[in-house]
């Protein structure tokens, strides 16, 4: 039987002008503006890439664990195409599943076409394998094989890659109860130079719907040692983001589904915190509290510098089902409406203007970019405008967060790209798509005679050197 | 009186490049993918086609009858332009308002530039009319005439046009009581090919808020001879579904103004069923009860196979004057927030996973597209993205909604073009519509080397073959 | 020590291409449109400046108090930066702050890259000063010496801006109970043939939540010579008002948190307003007596024929300390969610359909211009669409805006352009820009062959001529 022969298209021409418009003049200026920023540092100041696998420095196992059972993106749309998550990887990692969830991957890669994850990943398949072929059901053996003999390769070792991809700083999200040991690993190793710092992410301990609070506190109060009170909750906070504080750390992460704020006095957080501990708090309890929290993490702010990045309008686990057999960050976190001028108010009336606080917005709901966001950035100093996220970090996505951004508050008042990711290889490529569509962007105000090209060659280097530096206090 | 001659323009050049992009590399593409779909035969799961009308196969009475009187989209904008809607044909569609209505229509014409309507109504006249002048007050009397006497041909007779728009498969809308006489008819008809079937609308048996509801059960109830009861009313649904079915419905369409799903017991549904058939409801209960019937009709999807639609976020009647005077669909039903992310949420909890479920979600809300429904589409299995709908179907809407949806969904997870329309002859127009957007967004992105040509090409078939036809299990 | 030269662009040749598309055909397009209307003259029905300035005609003091101190564009981004709003002109406006906050903006000028204020300040200083160098460090103090030696020249003086700007009508916004002493003296100047007119702006004494309320309530019947009650405050607005009409005004001005109206019999309103002066309202009375007031106001429209602009979804004065220190209208008014479909519809439903109310409807919450606005004018015949406004009143978001619009309600149902500004030199460059926008739009429309060129040259021209005096029934 003969096989029809893998289709070769012209994918370096294509990927090297890769979303640059099609406006003759405003490419190339966009390649002009985007070969200033290419081979520039990453910096990662927000992400989810495990510690453990830089300190431990082994190889990767195999193509699906790379690409697949751990990236809700792709599974989730998968698995709305009808796959069982175990068919791809959830609960089961073997390497008979690894091979068959490559293979689904490759017959249904159409449906990709046009997604950020097919996106990003036809660039690190080309970029980091070499892999010029579209992947489908014809390609599939033969990519699973370039892969799983590349992924053997000294190079293809995660601090060979963290070398390779010139990330000059990359933050992770941790438990403010981790002893961050892989970290102080990596720190106290004279053959990695690379900066890995953790970043504390306080959710499960500051929000009381979640069914672990109580347990969850008590641990708290157990790794410093102290008794249980909310005075004791409370310090155990600023001791433990200390600890973080003196590995590194630059910055509070709190994901939340609302960014709602609230001030309570001390005496009426300690009633509420004592009714929650011992048993169950009304809605309206729960919802105060964890405003209050929201508070106090940024006044601990305003005394230890720490940045907060707020990520905002999350409806987590979605179905019960789903949460139940496969655990979360299954795909099924799904966003919201989000509104902050409202709900910030009492944490910025007191601490809106304070020298020491920065804290970024992340919004899945585009709505408010232009109406919440970026008006609340070009008043307060303390506040920045979070890139785009999730759902909404992709090139049409990009290219309209900077339609709706720019106008009111320019470049400067932003976080820098944020790669937010779990998937470590992805991270070039995303990084990439950034600078290429801001470089397009610019390119086309340029054009427009909007700005002049010296003020776009500043503005392109700026958006991956000092704005993030800036915002991230690095 | 001399009089000025009609300005002839290059129609034929302009509707034949229509809608592509300016950019010239785009623009070859997008010719290159429209020429493959073109002439591919119209899916149309979804409208509100009087299927009388080609049961009977009469001809149009007149042009005012034809593209005025039952089209809202155009009576909307000449009403809030100062004209009576009587003058436009609301109560009185007699020959001498037809014809003053469509000297309304040309000397307002420059109301209708840039509108979907105007887009619409300037290819329909050229394609199906050979009308290629700008309706304007010197051209009424002549467009007039024209059309009136092309409507007496037996190639304008409906039959002819639906072979002509080479219409494979169309749906219209039902009352779930109606006896589906002429669907009957033409399926018995064997001179009539094409696919004409009914769709299963319950809206005014399920909102208790309908002024009529009560009366409307019993009349639901008196269909399957069954007494007064909720249990009843429950297995008529489902007695008349089946029959439905039997006629060749495919879907169930809903039309509500917040897209709430609840959970009641069969008990609660009962007591409010019991008090609402004799009394009055509280705003909750009514809400909880749709939103509970909601439930019940995707819980008979899952049983029989029909396909639900779901048409959110619309508030009917908005003018009480104009409604007494002129009745509904008369062009003040109006677009509300809407969000899916927690009003679905109970629904999907109990179906979102099986297998036999497919629920096509249409919202008026831009926003929701991208927060709301592409995300639900992207996890759950069930969940598809219904066209721009409405106020939003077209041509920078659609270009809008590719970009706001394929970064998250690609294209796989749509429900195809809807063109749920009750104005016939605006069919082929409104799905040439959507094809042309399509091409041209599926050129930038091959332009912008974010997808191969190859990959262009299938989707851009895929959209108007096998998108729609698994949305629909046609 | 050498300074480096200031670098001078090819700024000619970049201004007067700017906004036109890059896709060469339509920028020829674009620019033949737009040649159509450059010249024409300046409708600004809507805005901010101080007629006091007009009838005293005196130069301006110097460049930081004509482009710094009032403008809260500038000093919001300034501030975000991290400046006190004492160091850019808040409190103290002598001219040694004038110097060092104006080489602030300078040194700062790198912020407003790609903002509406960066645009309109560019083009300004070209074409008032002849300023085509970019601001920076460098050119700080040459161009505060070119516009300051500029400032004393007859040509600067504000009449012969006015004249040069071509500015055929301009409304200020003023307070009902101002004796509107410089619009009469502007108006008995045989030497000022402009019209300026006032416009009353009621906001004060109708929102009860104002903390000076039940004050600025007794200043209202004391300026009539009325005793207090609820039917005196009702006639008093009624007679100023025609002390404003026979001044010349054209609108009322009603500038609310949300577009909410309420009925209530005159029983309920007049012991809502006796509780109010005397004591305090709950929420839920403030909020329905302001409902009311503004249906109130629409009522007298009716009778007296002034256009109301509703400009809804503003926080104002969202931080305390701010306001406390600096006053109101310092940068800090954001916007919030806008809903019109529910919110108007009692207004609506009394006089919606009434031939002498004209209601133009301005929101910040982009979402809200084809959900509500959009759908709303195009129905009733009293709705218009309001121009984007404030933070969306710039380039991109003006390109939006054509887009969301116009599928739905063509170009005839919207307010014109307004500039809505307190910054009398910035009013060209702000017209510019739209009639730069919209020609580059309606070309886009030619190019994708949905309108013809005909049409294109009929709207351009409307959009600055009738459409604006058919909305403000000029």
């Amino acid at each position: 039987m003969t096989q029809t022969p893998i289709q070769r298209e012209d994918f370096g021409n294509r990927l090297s002008n890769a979303l640059f418009s099609g406006i003759a003049e405003q490419r190339v200026i966009a390649q002009k503006l985007y070969a200033q920023t290419k081979n520039l540092p990453i910096i990662s100041p927000h992400g989810h890439v495990d510690p453990r696998f830089l300190a431990e420095n082994k190889p990767f196992n195999n193509p699906a664990e790379l690409f697949i059972f751990f990236d809700h993106y792709i599974t989730r749309i998968l698995h709305a195409a009808g796959f069982d998550l175990s068919e791809i990887g959830k609960g089961k990692t073997d390497l008979a599943t690894a091979h068959s969830a490559w293979k689904i991957l490759c017959d249904s890669w159409h449906l990709f076409t046009g997604t950020n994850s097919g996106y990003w990943l036809t660039h690190t398949l080309a970029h980091e394998f070499d892999i010029q072929v579209p992947l489908n059901e014809m390609s599939a053996d033969e990519s699973y094989r370039i892969i799983e003999s590349k992924l053997n390769t000294p190079e293809m070792l995660p601090r060979a890659l963290f070398a390779k991809f010139k990330i000059s700083f990359l933050a992770t999200t941790d438990d403010p109860i981790d002893d961050l040991r892989f970290h102080s690993a990596l720190r106290n190793d004279s053959t990695f130079t690379g900066r890995v710092v953790p970043t504390f992410r306080p959710d499960k301990y500051i929000d009381s719907t979640n069914p672990h609070w109580s347990e969850n506190v008590r641990a708290l109060l157990s790794k410093t040692g102290k008794s249980l009170s909310y005075l004791n909750y409370i310090s155990s906070f600023e001791e433990l983001r200390k600890f973080f504080i003196q590995n590194g750390a630059i910055s509070v992460d709190l994901g939340v589904r609302e960014p709602f704020t609230h001030i309570l006095t001390a005496e009426e957080a300690e009633e509420i915190f004592n009714v929650g501990i011992s048993g169950t708090l009304t809605a309206e309890q729960a919802r105060n509290f964890l405003g209050h929290m929201i508070v106090e993490m940024a006044r601990m702010s305003c005394d230890d510098g720490l940045v907060i990045t707020l990520h905002a309008g999350v409806f987590r686990n979605h179905s019960s089902s789903t949460l139940k057999e496969f655990g979360p960050d299954t795909g099924h976190d799904l966003p919201l409406q989000c509104e902050f001028v409202n709900n910030l108010r009492p944490l910025l009336e007191k601490y809106g203007h304070n020298k020491n606080l920065s804290l970024i917005l992340f919004s899945l709901d585009e709505a408010s970019w232009n109406r919440d966001v970026a008006p609340l950035a070009t008043f307060y100093p303390t506040v920045f405008i979070g890139a785009p996220w999730w759902f909404l970090d992709a090139p049409d996505a990009a290219a309209r967060f900077r339609s709706k951004t720019t106008d009111i508050a320019g470049f400067y008042r932003g976080s820098g790209f944020i790669d937010d990711t779990r998937a470590f290889l992805s991270i070039p490529a995303r990084h990439d798509m950034s600078r290429r569509i801001d470089a397009n962007y610019l390119a086309g105000l340029v054009v427009e005679g909007r700005i002049s090209i010296t003020e776009a060659e500043r503005v392109a280097v700026d958006l991956v050197t000092t704005i993030p530096s800036k915002a991230f206090k690095l």
